[in-house]
């Protein structure tokens, strides 16, 4: 069979392939430029040489077959015919940029080629041609420099050292300051060095370059770094080489009718209906990055060139219609000529990418289904958070992890007492801990924000800050706190202290001096129309994890269906409480426990009959105590007093019982269901507290429908056990509530949060209404990390290339999604109707929540602000069905 | 289909049903009475109704096919036929004992009632016949009080409270001295009791009583507690049921020539062929078991009751030559008559195991294979190491856990140090702390055994000390230590100082005041010719763990072939080595680690060359560095100061790099591979030292199979790198050795001990040469247990019933096991040859053992003092094939 290899993009050959998906045979970058020649458009002409060669290369020992070399002529003359340039012309030479492109972007590829073509003779036509000697040397001393580098792996460095020197002889600082002779010097010194690296001459013979320029491509997709990057990148085998563009030349910068720009068919910052880019006159597409001129606004070009001008908008429409998206676009005008060097879809902010999608579907360019699909979950993270004004004055003084986003000022305050204080005094401050703790619950709360100098992305703080909405910067390793002074040490000269005032960006980590404007989110039509679409479509429900009445609220506007979560624990650590708490851990007796869980049950009766009122009518899962009991116990002394004093017991003897309960690995130790397997009468403190609340609220017409739900189990007995208990006391309330009683009805479930767990779903089944993953927990003991822990070596394993995520941001798919897929499978094979949710933070993760939708789960539960992420997360995964 | 319900064990009636397992038609009680009927042996006659008419029982609403009270009374009126008594004749009444009887013996079942068919009548007719009045007015009141607490439900402690109030008016403290009088009062209120709590009266009519009974017997099947025990151990739903044994009572008390006694067909403790025995005169079982009078030996029955003691030791030749085994029987003799009441086959020590066997071989009883069998592998741990003398005098002061068996004395020292000069100074210490941590490992080496307060079966104590193959008693929480005046105070009144002599029984955890006598084990013959077959039928490989030559030295004896695994941390531990270790931790920079890890490098490779040659032609598997790096840190400020002074930094700064190294959950920190990842050149350090080791031996004629194993891995990447770094290390050490290079082969694998590693193991086969599962690891994280904080709830959960053992010391088979065999099928998926072991702790546990050779793995390691115990059950394995 005769295979075609080479692809031509010129008008006298302009070859689409007639097949589904084109871009599997031309690489994404051949394909655009194909597609535009098709669209009529001025590109400079050129030729693929396909993925197909690069398949061919590799199955026969990188060898082309034996007609490749014959084509390769074959396409090399029609673009001379073309261009009227000849290839090693000295008068007129035909000059080629030679480009890496597999069917998705790759770095890690070999990229560019650009000026081959050239050597001493062929240098001399482009003098004349340019008639810029200082122009054309600089154009040879780089193709060298890259051909030397790119294609034949010479060490960059080298190049640059040879350069640094001639510079220092010249006495210049800039490389644009190297006149004419000190280029010829640096050329001569190059091809000096290539031939001592290499030990064979620089190819003075064009095709030899070009050939060389192929096999450096088709090499580069087997480099160590490409291999790796697919590989974390799991770009399946379908994807299975790079093609090769080979295109003529252009120059931008060969006198003031020439220029170069980008442009994007709409504003991508707004999204808003309007030619949107910058262009440089006389200049390269370098001078536009490199940012030496200040470029100009596309508008200055109706003046400057209206025909180009003219052009330019007919081929905007052109391609959006054909595209049907917003297209971002680079542009090459060469003496007057203007020519499209590449067209890919725009980059977009959150904002522009709904009112694009919404747009287009009101100009009839796109359907609604095509819409959802066009806007990143992930970027509807910035039109829910106050941003930092893009405009304003600001300092940066760190950075740190984004731990919650959003855009807050406040004065800083260094403990959680004084934040509380100061609020009560109308203040807003911002807490600046090391790390946070439970004990600083209440002033994370009266805080406008956190920053904290320790701990990752689901460190305590991190985790607390966005349950609460509330905008934080973790892990910032560049402050040093100074608790006793209270003073904090920021980078190398900054030295702060309580009361200055920060701001935060907890979107981008960035910690700014002062206070800097912001700017409020609006939830504008658009999204909301976008929202309803994806509502339609989406099969997974959205629930939100919420522990107080005014985060449920706040999630059910933002769409809500139910509470997946709420942590009983968090509402443990206002001040009375506490004390309740700590009361109850630390006694001795089974009578001591009891006394002090009735303080207790009361006001967690409270709170949930508040939750069960904002979500009438929806579910609420309650899970039930989690958290190791040390967490809660005293540090000061001064509170082991007055605890010891409330339950008429010595001092030191509590201070013991406390150091007692001190654990090796708490997060392995003796919490969630263990608690209720010793002391069952904490869980029926619980049930007690979350049935009679869902009797009080039903008396007041309030439809209730709580889930309470058994964390940490590893065994299908805790299970059992604990289900007992539970129905058992729930039961007895609802018997005695008469005919209330008979209007609520509750279930009893499990979190799925540990291997085991997972494993023996099948019999987990058998005694559950429903499973809920915790893949916070079963990330921790499928990895074997500690997430307070891991920080260290995850950003060194990050850098290694070992994952690409923190598993603890996007769910681990290969491992702990294995887990949850056992756990789906084995738990329906022994009940059908199982609802299975997950309530760790991937929940709200769009990735982690199209996995969730794949294996079948119920639904989806997640922070209050990540709620409309997930259903349109969810919305996409439906549709990629 | 007319089914068989009932089956007699009488003379005129015997009916062994003809079947391959007949004990799932009569019970394992049945079975051997209906057996001994047709051995011609003397049995009270009596009748079985089957386990089948338990389920007809179950399977139609607890009611009974019609023909079965028919087919009750004709089997009534043949046991009358046969003893010439009548059921409820008031002259010469038929009583009658009932008792359940599973297939597998199942406490939790209804257990015994007596004198059934007892009521006003008959009891004089039971007057009459034994002319004690009191005896039969006891027997009434036993009777009622059984038949209302085990039939009826009625709670035991109201009977004894009503017995004890007699007791209390007659000014009587033993039910013995209750006088007729008072045992009439006794029934009568006894009488008054069953009417108040059931609202019934005490059923006279014999049949009446006999009908509960058996409605009883079959209703305890399904009782809370026996589900429960069926759930936990697994009792497959094959074992449907239990039967129900109706039984002629007969009599041991009815004067001087009736009598009862058990008795073993050969020593049950040592194994001899000799008959062995006890019985008393004029008593009932009851009298034997409660001890107050001293049976006498069954040899003085030949004196006393020639004919009998001819007629038992024929009925043992019978016996033994039936069930080809040695048999425990009890026998009644009533009025010079000798009845068989039960037989089983007998409990035995390890000794006595391994002798019977063998010796049954020799005698041509039992094949070899049968031998093999015959011997619990367990018991094995008695034989292995020294016991404290049966005989000898001693007091125990408490009890812990039996971590690490054998019996040592020796003289209390509270601290690591004071271990470590005592010993210099001749003396024999027990090393007693509060717990133990890694600092204390040298002083634990000094020391002859060690006694911990705090800590489970694997705890580091005990996980160190079985390692050592050291007794230890561990978690003895009626201790308490006070470190700063070395006294401790056990349990409520004993208090001991330094200096103090102790002995520990690491085999039973019990805790000797003073120097107790103990014996050495002798390996006998016997034992090496069982080990020698068992090591002929058994596939799969028995290593050791071990980290010293002495060690390997040991378990090489034991007939270890190779080591499974060697902790190269542990060798860390010596003073000298723990400061390189700790400068290496603190380095702050790559140069100071590498100076400091050529320091430990030599010593390392000094142990590995001590255990190659050990292993010499075996192979040994080094696991490269595995815990948290915070636990080789100093706490004591001197010790930090003094390697701030060696390293040439402020004590300051090098304190704080000690405390940024703490960690929240160090089991799932900063470890294993996770160190050689961040910190490559320890590993290099590592296998530099391994390989040089490896080339060093080699020179003497060594043959030395290092495998390299890699810890803690979770995602392939760990291993692939990891890998890489040891195999360019290792090649450059062999190449540069030349011919003596070439000799040296090692492998390359990991450790499997997290479950993502399981999930995702075919991805590691593909870059693994072994793998080695680490189930103490895999069942923390399988679980979310730490093994150093699970005692408290273990303990608790083993009473709940959520399962019978520890899982960190019988391998949990439905989790972690399911965990096991995905990582074996996934693993050899993708290479079938690959080698797999295991080197937890549970690599030494007979019913780990065995489940490991079912999953196909090439081999188990485990403490050199368990590789006996493994060998025998890695043979059982293969026969219960």
């Amino acid at each position: 069979m005769a295979e075609k290899y080479i692809y031509g993009f010129m008008k006298s050959k302009s070859e689409m392939p007639d097949v589904d998906k084109p871009k599997y045979i031309l690489g994404g970058k051949g394909f655009s430029l194909v597609g535009m020649v098709e669209l009529g458009l001025p590109v400079p002409p050129g030729f693929v040489i396909s993925i197909g060669m690069c398949e061919y290369f590799y199955n026969n020992g990188k060898k082309y077959p034996e007609i490749f070399e014959k084509e390769l002529k074959e396409y090399i003359s029609l673009l001379e015919g073309e261009t009227g340039k000849k290839f090693g012309d000295p008068k007129n030479p035909l000059l080629l940029s030679v480009r890496s492109g597999a069917a998705v972007s790759m770095p890690g590829m070999m990229d560019t080629v650009l000026n081959l073509g050239l050597n001493e003779e062929t240098l001399n036509g482009l003098i004349d041609k340019s008639g810029n000697p200082r122009f054309a040397w600089d154009s040879y001393r780089r193709f060298i420099q890259m051909f030397g580098n790119v294609v034949m792996g010479i060490e960059h460095e080298k190049f640059e050292g040879t350069l640094e020197e001639v510079k220092q002889e010249n006495a210049v600082e800039a490389d644009i300051d190297l006149d004419v002779d000190a280029l010829k010097e640096v050329v001569k010194r190059y091809l000096n060095l290539y031939e001592t690296e290499l030990g064979e001459k620089f190819p003075t013979d064009p095709m030899d370059q070009l050939k060389k320029g192929i096999d450096a491509v088709f090499g580069s997709w087997n480099n160590p770094r490409a291999i790796s990057y697919r590989k974390i990148n799991k770009i399946s085998s379908e994807i299975s080489g790079t093609a090769v563009n080979v295109q003529t030349m252009v120059f931008g910068n060969m006198g003031d009718n020439s220029g170069t720009g980008v442009a994007f068919t709409r504003n991508p910052s707004t999204g808003e209906k309007e030619y949107y880019g910058e262009y440089l006159m006389n200049a390269q597409g370098e001078d536009v990055v490199a940012g030496i001129r200040t470029p100009k606004h596309l508008n200055d070009l109706e003046k400057e060139m209206p025909e180009i001008y003219q052009q330019i908008k007919e081929i905007f429409t052109v391609l959006e219609n054909h595209y049907k998206d917003m297209i971002d676009l680079e542009f090459t005008i060469e003496e007057g000529q203007l020519y499209m060097l590449q067209n890919r879809v725009g980059k977009r902010t959150g904002k522009a990418a709904v009112k694009i999608a919404v747009d287009m579907v009101g100009e009839k360019m796109i359907n609604k289904n095509e819409a959802i699909m066009r806007v990143d979950p992930n970027s509807l993270d910035q039109l829910l958070h106050p941003m930092v004004d893009p405009k304003a004055d600001k300092e940066i003084i760190a950075t740190g992890l984004p731990a919650s986003p959003g855009a807050v000022s406040g004065q800083v305050v260094f403990t959680a007492d004084d934040a509380v204080s100061w609020k009560e005094q109308g203040k807003d401050v911002i807490l600046v801990r090391t790390e946070t703790s439970p004990e600083d619950i209440e002033g994370m709360n009266s805080a406008q924000g956190i920053l904290t100098a320790r701990g990752g992305m689901t460190s305590h703080a991190a985790v607390v800050a966005r349950g609460m909405g509330k905008c934080c910067v973790a892990g910032c390793s560049e402050i040093a706190i100074n608790e006793e002074s209270k003073t904090m040490h920021v980078g190398k000269d900054v030295d702060l202290e309580e009361g200055d005032w920060i701001t935060l960006d907890g979107s981008t980590g960035d910690v700014f001096k002062g206070k800097v404007q912001t700017v409020d989110p609006e939830l504008s039509e658009d999204f909301e129309t976008l929202m309803a679409w994806a509502d339609d479509v989406r099969t997974l429900k959205v629930r939100t994890n919420a522990d107080t009445p005014a985060d449920a609220k706040i999630a059910r506007e933002f769409g809500a269906e139910g509470i997946g979560l709420t942590r009983t624990e968090h509402m443990f650590f206002q001040e009375e409480r506490i004390f309740a708490v700590r009361e109850m851990i630390l006694s001795d007796t089974k009578e001591q426990r009891v006394k002090a869980l009735s303080k207790i049950e009361k006001m967690q009766q409270d709170d949930f009959e508040g939750i069960f009122e904002e979500m009438d009518g929806l579910p609420v899962t309650v899970r039930l105590l989690d958290p190791p009991l040390h967490e809660f116990l005293p540090h000061e002394d001064e509170d082991i007093r007055s605890i010891a004093k409330e339950m008429g017991v010595e001092y030191e003897e509590l201070k013991k019982r406390k150091e007692a309960l001190a654990e090796f690995n708490p997060m392995l130790g003796f919490r969630g269901c263990r608690l209720g397997m010793v002391y069952p009468e904490i869980t029926e403190m619980q049930v007690k507290a979350i049935i009679n609340a869902a009797v009080e609220v039903t008396k007041k017409g309030v439809k209730a429908i709580p889930e309470i739900e058994i964390p940490v189990t590893s065994h299908v007995r805790e299970l059992e056990i604990l289900r007992d208990v539970t129905v058992k006391t729930a039961d007895e309330i609802l018997k005695a509530a008469g005919e209330i009683g008979k209007k609520v009805s509750y279930t009893v479930g499990t979190m799925i949060e540990l291997p085991r767990a997972c494993v023996t779903a099948d019999e987990f089944a058998q005694h559950a209404d429903f499973f809920s993953f915790g893949t916070n927990d079963l990330t921790q003991t499928t990895f074997g990390y500690s997430r307070d822990d891991a920080g260290r070596f995850i950003v060194k394993y990050i850098e290694l290339g070992v994952y690409e995520n923190d598993p603890f941001q996007v769910l681990d798919q290969c491992g702990v999604g294995e887990m949850m897929k056992m756990a789906v499978t084995k738990g329906r094979s022994a009940k059908k109707s199982l609802e299975i949710g997950i309530c760790g933070e991937h929940g709200g993760e769009p990735e982690s929540v199209k996995f969730c939708h794949r294996i079948g789960l119920n639904y989806v539960s997640c922070s209050p602000y990540r709620v409309p992420i997930a259903r349109l997360a969810a919305a996409q995964a439906a549709l990629e069905k």
